[in-house]
């Protein structure tokens, strides 16, 4: 796996699809990984993401402390993994060592890319507005790698509890949107 | 077609696998229709959505000043309709005439529902502390509709430009995750 620098202004394109997602931030001596399905791109360059993080869940805490997290984008290869970090908590859990997933160093933020996932963007917090009411976080992504060997990512789609869908057939229309 | 009321608690499960959604708003003596993207859930139940609708937008004014939308979740049976949606502007044009949709009408908004979708839910804007600053609205469901008959709904995902994604295999896997 050789990460390539990916252009923000092409960002837009790998979340507005609604993959489910992986979030990693800085906690007390270890890095800590979540799973996340609530984020919209907000604005395309600099790329701005809106994303819920519940304040129930422990990641919140690191990311309102740290201001920096990673967007790691799997596909179904690794869904078990992706599943597993959704389903435990990293308070008192190495994510990474339980799950075989390996940590990276980033350029620009302390949180780490996470090598299995096919794209990863380093971002920092730009509005906090409305986490105290919402829990919602507005991101800045500051740079993105993507793996330029995964042609077509098999994302995974949350469509509540048990259930996801996998990415399927990829079709052109005419659009005028960007 | 017959749509059936859908639980509230539900919603969720439409709207965060990231499907491209079509919004009706009721404009001057007509209602509109816009193709959108960049959604996501916030809350449970009730549900709230964030959406991003740009202030270019024709459909933008009309939400904010009448504060009612409908979201209808297409499939890609009526894709050619959803990016025509997408490539015009309701200002000039009847979107409902010209890509042969049929509006209905909705029980507590006056903004109406789209036959062709499999799921619609009715509206009202929530919050708009963000709307000047990211064109950020966030929604209240107040009532949601879905065709019972379909099974498997074969959700558009909007990849960026040309280019899209149709939802494809279902899987499951254990998740303590809503």
């Amino acid at each position: 796996m050789a990460l390539k620098c990916f252009p923000l202004s092409k960002v837009y394109g790998l979340l507005e699809p609604g993959p489910v997602v992986l979030v990693t931030t800085v906690g007390k001596g270890r890095p800590d990984i979540m799973t996340m399905s609530w984020h919209t791109m907000v604005e395309f360059e600099p790329p701005l993401v809106a994303c819920i993080i519940s304040n129930r869940d422990y990641s919140f805490g690191l990311l309102r402390a740290g201001k920096e997290c990673v967007i790691a984008i799997p596909t179904v290869e690794i869904a078990e993994k992706v599943v597993g970090c959704g389903n435990t908590s990293g308070a008192k859990l190495d994510k990474f060592k339980k799950f075989g997933l390996t940590p990276t160093p980033a350029a620009l933020v302390d949180a780490p890319l996470i090598a299995e996932c096919f794209a990863n963007l380093e971002c920092r917090v730009a509005d906090t507005t409305l986490v105290t009411k919402y829990c919602l976080f507005i991101l800045e992504v500051l740079k993105a790698w993507v793996d330029p060997m995964v042609k077509n990512p098999k994302t995974l789609h949350h469509l509540g509890n048990d259930n996801f869908m996998v990415a399927g057939e990829r079709i052109k229309l005419k659009s005028k949107m960007k």
